[in-house]
């Protein structure tokens, strides 16, 4: 199964593209989409900017699903607002490619690849490259959209497993995991 | 010229499309998007209700530009970050189709259409109707969005005149017009 990450902004869109074995999983592609060509006033403009660049990687990759940060609310209602935008087109880019959407919090990422909730950003560039068997350290916004490919990853094999399942267990496991998905 | 105007809403999106000739204004259809098919939790699904509809509009009606309300922080900051990615996919389905888009609040709307920025959502239905000569009464997101058209043609109309003008009153003429245009 291959996997796109995308971490969401307005000035910076991470991507990142796993194949996943099972458990083995293996790199394929990173990088980050930038808006900043043009003004930052042009809303229209830096939204199809982020929109075609989403596009493009799905055509380039052909990734089988994605797996999307959920975004918060900043200290800054318009912020906020900007963020939710840019994260209204990086999604659209995406369904517009009929790609299956997960979502998953920042949280739960950390948790998922560094073990606890407070990891910093180096520490999820470090677990990155070691979990993907990089020959370097990958960029702060690629990995984080790594890491939610990798987080996307580990909860479809544990979906996979879950399936064979008692409904019991089936339901315990499906309050552990929390990742949503469409 | 045929105008788009765009209400944006995560759960209604008014349209409205008018032919713009001079000041002379013709009505051509407007309706809303509606997204509740789907759970309010999945809104990947709902993006894409949203971005598909946006682009059956363009599709069926050919316009060459279109104007969108620029949206405000809510109360709320979840709804601020739900109304701001339905904006976006709102804006991507625009810019996919290489439409230009100018963007004006909804008190720029109100004053232009009604005279005044406290106009409630009746009179603005009320304005439309005659402005547009309609044989009834235009449901309210519909009469945002043809409001939003009908200020964009004004603004057009404006815009010609004022390439006409001295420096001076075309720079006092602008602080008056107010919206941006991409």
């Amino acid at each position: 199964m291959r996997i796109l990450g995308i971490d969401p902004g307005l000035q910076t869109t991470g991507f990142g593209v796993i194949d996943a074995d099972g458990p083995r999983l293996a790199y394929v592609a990173s990088g980050t989409i930038k808006t900043n060509k043009v003004a930052a006033g042009e809303l229209p403009a830096r939204i199809k900017i982020l929109y075609d660049g989403i596009r493009e990687v799905v055509a380039r990759y052909a990734p089988q699903c994605a797996a999307v940060e959920i975004v918060f609310v900043n200290v800054n209602p318009q912020s906020t607002l900007l963020l939710g935008q840019a994260r209204g087109a990086a999604l659209t880019g995406l369904v517009s490619c009929d790609l299956p959407v997960s979502e998953y919090t920042a949280l739960q990422m950390k948790k998922a690849i560094v073990g606890h909730g407070h990891a910093k950003k180096e520490q999820i560039q470090a677990m990155v490259q070691r979990l993907l068997n990089l020959p370097g350290l990958p960029g702060k916004d690629a990995a984080d959209a790594l890491g939610l490919a990798i987080m996307h990853a580990h909860a479809s094999v544990s979906f996979a497993a879950m399936s064979k399942q008692t409904p019991l267990a089936r339901r315990q496991h499906a309050q552990f995991r929390g990742g949503r998905t469409y």
